[in-house]
């Protein structure tokens, strides 16, 4: 499994992602699942994937052959006209990858599936946000549902639903999917550290190279241990529940 | 879906459990889902169940008769000689009416499996609490591991492995595995009020009518109102984040 979020805020993008895939619980590894492409001063694109490993990585590897191409093979993720296109490129390339291997031959127990988030702003346009599902079609973020999450989603998405404003700095936001992350990873072994950061300003049109935060970094350490104690603290704080009558 | 709770606390038990139970989505209903068998000063027993329905009903349907005629048919609940025995007494019912359905005739899309969690007392011996599988076999809750859930478990988990703590009062069990619910209910359509609760002090042998939390019962409100801020609190509280020399 995989954890993956992409969060839609007023002033930009922000990603995180953990790196461990696995096939059974004894076949473990640590890729990465958060990839970019960017034109500086005119586009930028993130994109996030979960599901079966050779699926996202056929699919990363044919938008990567493609934009380092762009005048031999359209269409190219770097001449998309905008975020939409893009979207809908990638849903296709996506869908015709699992396709190819579900037509014929032997089948695994496992399903070929896998869905993307892509992020980014295209020249002019806005930045925006989508949720690209294995059958190629895609959905967007608004102000009603600022943030999408793959893979393993449930254990952290209380905290995001309760706490997320798209009017938050990039700061609090970045602190707020730690304490999801880490809700994640206590509770379920296909999740695990090191995480993969990034974060795209609004109107920047440039990517810097996602940060790794390793199982040991400090700040990650200090986030997990506090988080614990506040939200006893928290629970404590909470007006207190009374058998009134004894009817329980 | 379901989403059911037992704690395992030192002085006692505490049983939580919604009651929508749904057919797709266009087809939900309230069921009870905590069922309890005492003979005040000599045992008391209190089961929590989730998944197919018609499985369900009819072990509860079973158990009931027998304990009602434990002379004609045994083995009876009421008969048990230990919480051990009866565990597997039910595990086996429980296997005996999955297997009845998947033998022959139409199978549909959805299985015949259950989950039950079986907590209770029996003369003499300790309070215990056990998950039982579809399968017939079950695993007992411990010092370690001093809870189970079933049904829709990932949303609510989290804030348990946090903060559960087995000599706290049924008071702040209660309270905890209200936000436990309230975080479920938030995210999941398949878990809805109303809420049945159940509490089994240690050695009293003996049970009340579970409790129903309603909608709109004032003290819930409080809890889902207050916990939301609760978390943003906590959350603000936190050591902030910085990036470090720009590398995000």
């Amino acid at each position: 499994m995989t954890y993956c979020v992409g969060l839609y805020l007023r002033n930009g993008l922000v990603f995180m992602s953990d790196t461990r895939t696995n096939a059974g619980v004894d076949n473990v590894s640590v890729f990465r699942k958060v990839h970019r492409w960017h034109v500086p001063g005119e586009r930028a694109l993130v994109l996030l994937s979960a599901g079966n490993l050779a699926t996202t990585q056929a699919v990363i590897s044919i938008l990567e052959e493609r934009a380092k191409a762009p005048s031999d093979r359209a269409p190219s993720l770097l001449e998309a006209p905008s975020m939409f296109q893009a979207a809908r490129l990638i849903g296709d390339t996506l869908r015709e990858v699992i396709s190819s291997y579900t037509g014929e031959g032997q089948t695994g127990e496992s399903a070929f599936g896998a869905t993307i988030i892509l992020g980014g702003q295209i020249g002019g346009g806005e930045h925006r946000l989508f949720l690209i599902y294995p059958e190629g079609n895609f959905i967007e973020a608004s102000d009603d549902n600022p943030f999408f999450q793959i893979g393993e989603t449930k254990y952290g998405r209380p905290i995001l639903v309760r706490a997320l404003d798209r009017d938050m700095s990039f700061e609090d936001a970045v602190r707020l999917l730690l304490v999801s992350f880490d809700s994640t990873i206590k509770a379920n072994l296909s999740v695990g550290l090191p995480l993969d950061l990034l974060v795209y300003e609004k109107d920047s049109y440039t990517l810097r190279e996602p940060t790794r935060i390793q199982a040991d970094d400090p700040y990650y350490t200090l986030i997990s241990e506090n988080w614990g104690q506040s939200l006893k603290d928290a629970l404590v704080q909470l007006p207190p529940f009374t058998f009134e009558g004894g009817t329980a």
